[in-house]
């Protein structure tokens, strides 16, 4: 455990890795909201719309980034939290780096078929549910470890 | 100090089983969200109402449901970082895990009252009021340790 | 290392410090949306709003609010993550409490030129992207130095 909060242990430094490609990624939304703004001179405030000589308007794309945005939050967020509790039940190092890495990736690829090239279900059902059911199974281990 | 983080320590014990439940019942608000939406047939996306031969449409009941999972996001999350930076402070033991258990309590009690069975004010209030200022309590404690 | 998870850190409390006044400033925004409410008699569910003996509405200053809240969302709940990375990338002192600082002033900024004195663009724009390259420098020098 003195181990576990160290830079060498091979753990934290995979749990901090792909964390701020999480940080990154979620980031990026805000450039996508942005340029779909942009493209479809759609903004939400006054103020904004004032400088392309427009009302704020609701545009289905800009839209639909907002949604890829909000469903990142509420399930990145909450990763965030659940595996920093399963980092502290002693997991195997290479399953949990598995664990971090499949989460990235299908987040990733989540945002890509929701949010940039639309394909048809069931492809973001499963880019959502792999890392869903990631993040239930480190809060349940957790809860287990830790019961009272 | 050196304690603090170490699995044998009650308080993180504590803050970590209580912060996977928290995470649990945050998980469920897409299922809850997702139920709703089948229910009522009230898909975001044409790519998901096309399976359900209909188009996109909104829907109070779905509507409830989403207005629950943001106000989740917007409480836990934060008691998620001032609870860790309270847990910093040296908090007694007994305190510390029964803030823990009472915000966890209202939390999920505040989403059985708004979005499973609705019940009149003050119900939800007092739900949502009590982990508010257990936050606060926790952010102030926490601010007041640390002041520079 | 050993020093990091430690009280005695400045880096530890600096860290702690501006996370429990960001932690204060986003729970303010739940009083700024619930003053907006009451102002404008707009509520969101019918068990609200029947005690002013009005109905459900939208209203775009409540809509303003929570415009701000959920950017709050967006950026500062992955900066949390970001800047606890970026803790461990071993940063001086100096660099890592300046940008802490920025960052924490900065979005007090943006709350208040965005949600309660509306100023004219750039403000919002500034108050927005000083703390958004911050995370995204912090987010890339912790893949960086974690990279597998």
């Amino acid at each position: 455990m003195d181990q576990l909060f160290s830079i060498e242990n091979p753990l934290m430094r995979a749990y901090t890795f792909y964390n701020s490609i999480l940080c990154l990624k979620m980031l990026a939304m805000s450039v996508l909201t942005a340029s779909q703004r942009m493209k479809n001179k759609a903004f939400a405030n006054p103020e904004d719309a004032i400088m392309q000589k427009t009302k704020p308007k609701v545009d289905e794309n800009v839209e639909r980034v907002r949604r890829a945005h909000l469903n990142d939050l509420e399930n990145i967020c909450v990763y965030f939290v659940a595996s920093f509790g399963y980092l502290l039940t002693n997991p195997s190092v290479a399953v949990a780096t598995m664990l971090f890495r499949v989460f990235t990736i299908c987040r990733i690829a989540h945002t890509l078929v929701y949010a940039v090239v639309v394909i048809p279900q069931p492809a973001r059902a499963i880019a959502w549910g792999v890392p869903y059911f990631i993040t239930i199974y480190m809060a349940i281990k957790t809860a287990m470890h830790f019961a009272l």
